[in-house]
């Protein structure tokens, strides 16, 4: 699976501003009784985006187990864990970094880091924390225990030395962290395997890689950094195991195209499931999905699906694909079977579908209704309906086998 | 990665029975304190062998938390991670199953349940352990929450019905075992996903796969079943995919070959990796490493090592290859770099490396040097010892990550 990690523009669907009941099964911080002795292996935890809150939740027993409030503004909010899954790490959008405690179910520490900021990551060893700014732009590091700032990566660019936007920030194997400069068109490779001693990030700096690039991903391995381009047809491509790193035009046709179409959501990156031998991709505007030689990075097949996709998520064994769709018709998921390319199923949960997340093993998936203020379990062997969790406006959900998995 | 579970027959360098003091950090179960409140997700356990012991680590701060002991006679022996990360079910040699609690430290139960088993597998829910058995032959199934017995798989064949051995037995996708029947040349598919319930094993029987199968593995995604055979040129491949899935000779020549080798032990299953577009695993009774193309399964390359490859491990984002070696070579680890096929560098931690386990996202490597005691930590990016620690006899390393992957 490939992870985005930003997302510069996107027109979403109507939001629903509901006045919310807290559900009984969701306990407040303040009532927490004294902390569980448990594992974290089957946590994870839900953005509820409308009130700032997020919920912790466990798959073993599909129950909520607490809610955390005043995380600031979780529109586009994501999070990654600390390596030994007890700790998340909450990037909020008005540039809040909130570290929660999954087992004591406290707010550990919030710092407001910059004005604006679209997502973060967390180095492979989980020492540093790296979140992305549009405000005043470049990327901060954190140590991942205490919050406190490491370092500064401006983001530079242009003859006035301006701070780019940046966007696409991922972890990749070595300690390092990779990102894209929206305002410049660039890629930065920030090598920071030594920041935590003292040292500066160590930055490899792609120049002329295309207009706009308004999100990134990085594929499973840590090798293949891909940035979208909203400026101009297809995308580009970085090989990162080789000795000098270049960026390479890859998958002509793909992204805003010839034709200026109702683009209605941009897609995210993270849609990009690998599965079998190829990638599959949201079509930009078109109601397709797209699959795509994993070596060659040329497109091979299309399937048409119900609506312009947003997520396109590969179960953990590749065997199936759930895709969700943009606004007006994202009350639907549609489910892929890989070996055929057919569509073997189609869903109606409720409104505005906004997520989907697997178990690592794939034994379950849960969805998010927003409008429906419900998460939905299924069972992807029988895509029945196994579970439903109250939830207030819930959008993206996450769960701590993520802290094992390059790029996520 | 892919991941062996069984081999039945090995030939072992020399045992090292040295009288072993306590090493002072490592903490008796008995002299436990209230147990921690902590994260599960950078524990590890490691087997030792000759006491009949566990350590439980954690690679944070690379070290050992505490001892746990009784667990029976533990050569050849694996584990499995329940789906919460808490609990580890240690399989060993002597038919015994153990449920350990990485957070108390403490045995929580013990069950014999047969006279001579051979590694075991956790279902994809984390619901059922499933043990392959030698004495009496065949598979038990038990409830992972209270080790009771679920289901008896007898594994008979032939007009007399006899039980036979089983080995390479995995976890699949959608609640499935598959396994390999060592006297009967046949693989079994085990759909297990009503047993929960009250519901029988569905089988699905594969005949005549070929003479004496020893190990097997499943690729990463649970797709492919692959068993060596002991008894003639090549393997068994089963597409788990298929409607009706066959088994299909692969890799004419892999195996024991025409000639007759001295091999001292036949390399382990697990050994091998998955890296970039190919498979690289340990040749029999020869001084190389072959990689297979991925998706054809036929030899594209061989690579020259140090003695007789025994654990063939891809580092996490499949860069460099660390393998290990049969005595007497088994002082030596070599690291091959997977774009050019080099070895890069060579290692002489000390006598009789038995395993090697990276974590999640490769920060790291630990290595059991058994005759030395010690267990020595690797920083992979720089093939520096960061660490050491104390374990008497270590064979076996596993890391708690293993819970979120099919196969392991």
């Amino acid at each position: 699976m490939v992870k985005r990690r930003t997302l510069l523009k996107s027109i979403t669907g109507g939001f629903t501003a509901a006045a919310f009941s807290t559900p009984a099964l969701v306990r407040d911080v303040e009532a927490a009784e004294a902390p569980e002795l448990r594992g974290t292996g089957d946590l994870g935890v839900i953005v509820e985006r409308a009130s700032g809150s997020v919920q912790i939740v466990e798959t073993t027993t599909h129950t909520s187990l607490a809610r955390i409030s005043g995380l600031g503004d979780l529109s586009h909010a994501s999070l990654v864990f600390s390596r030994d899954e007890r700790f998340a790490f909450v990037f909020a959008r008005d540039g809040g970094l909130s570290k929660i405690d999954l087992l004591t179910h406290r707010l550990v520490k919030r710092v407001v880091q910059a004005g604006n900021s679209i997502g973060g990551a967390i180095s492979d060893d989980g020492s540093l924390l790296a979140v992305s700014n549009y405000k005043p732009g470049g990327v901060n590091i954190f140590n991942s225990q205490t919050l406190e700032p490491i370092a500064t990566i401006a983001a530079g660019f242009g003859s006035n030395n301006d701070l780019s936007k940046t966007v696409g920030l991922v972890d990749a194997p070595g300690g390092r962290f990779v990102f894209t400069l929206y305002d410049a068109g660039e890629i930065w490779i920030a090598d920071c395997s030594k920041c935590l001693a003292g040292g500066k990030p160590e930055l490899t700096k792609l120049r002329d890689i295309g207009l706009l690039p308004y999100d990134a991903l990085i594929s499973g391995d840590g090798r293949y950094y891909i940035a979208g381009l909203f400026g101009e047809d297809g995308m580009a491509l970085v090989d990162l195991w080789a000795d000098k790193p270049v960026a390479k035009r890859i998958l002509n046709g793909y992204g805003r195209g010839e034709k200026t179409l109702p683009v209605y959501k941009m897609p995210h990156l993270e849609g990009w499931a690998q599965a079998g031998d190829g990638f599959y991709l949201p079509a930009v505007g078109h109601h397709e999905v797209l699959s795509v030689n994993a070596r060659t990075f040329s497109q091979d097949n299309t399937i048409k699906v119900h609506g312009q996709p947003v997520f396109v998520m590969a179960r953990p064994d590749g065997r199936q694909i759930w895709v969700n769709f943009a606004h007006p018709r994202n009350d639907t998921i549609q489910v892929i079977d890989v070996p055929t390319g057919k569509i073997i199923k189609q869903l109606k949960p409720g409104k505005a579908i906004l997520h989907m997340e697997f178990t690592a093993r794939g034994d379950q998936v849960w969805v998010s209704v927003r409008d429906e203020n419900r998460i939905d379990v299924y069972d992807p062997r029988t895509i029945t309906r196994i579970a439903s969790l109250q939830a207030q406006a819930p959008s993206g959900i996450f769960f701590t086998w993520r802290a094992g998995r390059i790029g996520l």
